[in-house]
């Protein structure tokens, strides 16, 4: 089985930390030696936001904060990797072939940002996506797709399962809503969409919930089916 | 002044030869001349379609494609740069940092993709934005955006004027729509609505409208206004 | 087993479409599931003349044609991978020394041109004197080499053997000859000379006979011998 | 003039923010302006401390540490390439070449570390060695040189001269203490010694002082003679 | 076992020549066929004095002629990988972390210097301490660590055994001595220090003394103990 | 005017030192000051030659062994570089685009080779032709191009001047004679052939006879004639 798992930054590392970096990599690791193949993707979470705040502040335009934000995604992919036994990843990867080359000879990447204009979200889709992976997981600080920002709604409800024509559709519409925020952006929507890959959106803060999802396909989160 | 020019590969190109490319070459000298940057950012065209038809066919996934697709868009650039005087331009720049140092060493460069699940149109749209351009223009093979595509539905209209969010959802309906094209993407029409940039959409094929709507603001194009 | 196979771009595609290079792709995966490690230089064709000759009349001179030729070779290189099992090659290589170790570790590598001033055969032959190949082979548009070119000349025949030396011979005096086109390059024939490779040239246009002479020598094309 | 600045990360960003950083460009904008040519290496500070905590709680070693300590560092100066004016610099330099072509041709370049097993205290010295910098500074979060580290030692005293001799004696010296630590490495010293290079270390809180020091030579830190 | 041998460029080639190479690769490859895992780190030696010495008269600062000396380094490494057997290593590693990435797909990895500022000494203390491995062998032209320059001074008594503090305080003693010169710089005995790593330093003229020292520890060198 | 100089290693540095490579420079930095625009590529020469004998007694083939030349001619280029004054050029270029972007911006460039299976002699005339070179001056070792090797045939005499055509055949003459050595190579012979370039041989073991050439066309060496 291959799985790509988008490990949102602040899912990582809530606050600065090793120990659930720790939890992450061992829930990696445990699935590698159970023959799956993993690439994961990690986000910039808390720290980007803080040096992107500081960049914006000080006039930077909005490639050169995604390029920050990038640099940010690598800085904690250097984290889950020194988590990783220490003859699994050298560092992360650049681009979607170095992350395919490093799945394919030994079983497991991990990568952040690839490219401005492209969240880690996309990048997650789309490394998905170039590997031909069985299953997408995006672990991330809310338990799954809402019809609403539930942050902002009280009145959101979960989707348990939504196809993915459905989930462009909830995301275009959250990105139209003044302060709505989206688990996942329209870019990486689309693509799952066009690459009808299986997709799950779950609550990563226990990294257990990720294991189980691609051991047993079964979690609390949204199924996104092709 | 700050342009930067979209010319889509069929613009430029629109079967294998030199004249269309030369013309365009002749117009972004003069506007260099004349004292203005130009960052030109370069599509994949009929070219691209072949070679992306037939990796399809051989089982390419999306981002393959995009890959390919990317190697097109330099290919077509360094024809551009084979048109421009010798002294200018070496190469295609692979990224926006790139491109963006050419820009302000030379005031001229040429690129194609950058990253897959990137059109050429989002990075125009990147370029401008990081470039902190005046004006971004997309030099089309349809004469600016209308409210339907004008291939499919004889009641599409142009638009001469339209706001950035506007602009959105016009593709964003257009993206709905089974078969039909917009003559720009609509992760290109996000960043053109988020960075306030005013844009041009017009038709590329005679490249003095470039010209004139770059010195005049005059075109007859679409306007989107930020 | 050891070879390098120097396949034509105008034999991989002919016209644009993919039967062709799924046909050479497949012998290609049958050798090295036999054990044979195979390394693979793709031409430009016919879209690499389109181009250059455009770039030509557009005034680039010989080494940016060059450039432009290599980057079709590149792209030729892809759709050959596209073509390959999906766990086998990732993209194709700069230089010998990643395609050597493509080789090593794959046993399978594609490349397309290494720098300006050097053709495709020349790489052909280095590339299987870097990597100390047992047998290196042309698969060309031609049956084989000739006294004289067959297209100009109708006395041409065709060698069945010859040696390294009078391979050289022959081919300079192809060179000198106004119009008339050689099946290997003088340099490639050089490289062949001080190596000592077997060589064999023969028309590729049915990649079985590729597979042919590999596997048992047998072919209808022309022999070099060290 | 040709000055070499080192910048403590904890120097340009005591906390996340933009202020200090905003006004660390000002001062070496307003350097470049007068015609002095400024080389600045920036450090990690406090983020990279945090980073490097939790990696080394995951287990990662010292080689490990310093990449991602150098990651950082590279971070802290897309931050203050963030506050310079837009047509100053790029992105940071990977190595004194880059750092030192930049200098030439922009008068200005910005770059965090370089290679493992060296600080950016040792990256100061060793760039300002490589331009034939007229002058290094070190901006750090301590008045200068003292005869023994300061938090640790009430009779510490500062040196208002001493010789690069002696900086390495001293250096050499708190190195040997446990729990002491001093604002340039050892490192850096010699390189110092080597090199013949006159050096300030200076409170760099108020980047002013380093202003005043470059213009005039006149500062309250301590001077370290050739 | 994991093992980093650094080679002092006057060991593996005291002459212009490739029978002293020749017996370091056969040790090495006996090494590895062994099961151990060898990443060998080679010098500059006479060739880099040389050049070293012309671009010092021309007029080439120190860490423009530490960019010659890592040349000089990978070019012996080059003579070091020819001299291995053809399936093993490509081309020497530009830094850590691919010489670590060889080292575990291999088993194998040469490499020569990475950065200036920073000897081949230290490049092996830092790789040994960057792949965690079980032992450093420095192959010296001297046979160990002496209390004083043995060239210099008479008395000079050779250590059998030492802590790393100590091998910390008779560098660092060596290096206060005018023409005195240390078989290891201080820069790597301060990382050798730091990560506790076991240490041999031994007369490397012979190179079956390296492989009985990896293989029984046995040795006439110096040991350094954590 | 634009020249290329291609400096034969041995012309270089007869034997280690660095007088000669200083008059060099002086050559190279007077012409500039003139307004000319100059291409050095430097080639291997004595240090070469050692280097490849060791390599090839130690089984590397001859791929391997342009590995090692190139990174010989490049070493060379750096003390080229060491001996012009420090704001010109920071390192040899790696490719023509570099060194023509180079050429472009400063009005000077050093290189050594570019890529295996082409000498020095071939990357001279290629960056010529890339960069339309007025001039191709070749500094040899011995006084210009004979109709036989002089060190073999006392009845060799040396051309005053000769067309890009007779100089092909007679370098193909000489290739043809076991022996004889030719002081520029075929694949240069014909990239000379075909751009129509002017080109001088001379003996350029004193650098005065260059600048002569150049500034006045004036020489005792051999001229092709386009």
């Amino acid at each position: 089985m291959k799985v790509v798992v988008s490990i949102g930054g602040s899912v990582l590392m809530p606050e600065p930390g090793s120990e659930r970096v720790s939890k992450h990599a061992a829930v990696v690791e445990d699935l590698v030696a159970e023959g799956c193949r993993v690439g994961c993707v990690v986000g910039g979470g808390g720290v980007a936001r803080e040096y992107i705040g500081a960049a914006r502040t000080l006039g930077a335009n909005e490639i050169e904060l995604d390029q920050i934000g990038i640099d940010v995604t690598r800085l904690n992919s250097r984290l889950l990797i020194a988590a990783l036994g220490e003859d699994s990843v050298t560092a992360p990867a650049h681009d979607y072939e170095e992350a395919g080359e490093a799945l394919r000879r030994d079983g497991l990447s991990v990568m952040g940002g690839v490219a401005p204009a492209q969240t880690t979200d996309a990048v997650s889709a789309a490394l998905a996506e170039y590997v031909d992976a069985d299953l997408l997981v995006y672990a991330t600080s809310v338990p799954g797709v809402y019809s609403a920002d539930p942050n902002e709604d009280e009145e959101a409800t979960k989707f348990e399962e939504l196809n993915a024509g459905e989930l462009v559709d909830v995301i275009a519409d959250l990105d139209m809503t003044a302060g709505a925020s989206a688990p996942v952006d329209l870019l990486a929507a689309k693509i799952i969409q066009r690459s009808g890959m299986r997709t799950i959106v779950l609550d990563g803060t226990d990294p257990d919930r990720i294991a189980r999802a691609v051991r047993s396909g079964s979690h609390e989160g949204t199924d996104v089916i092709p």
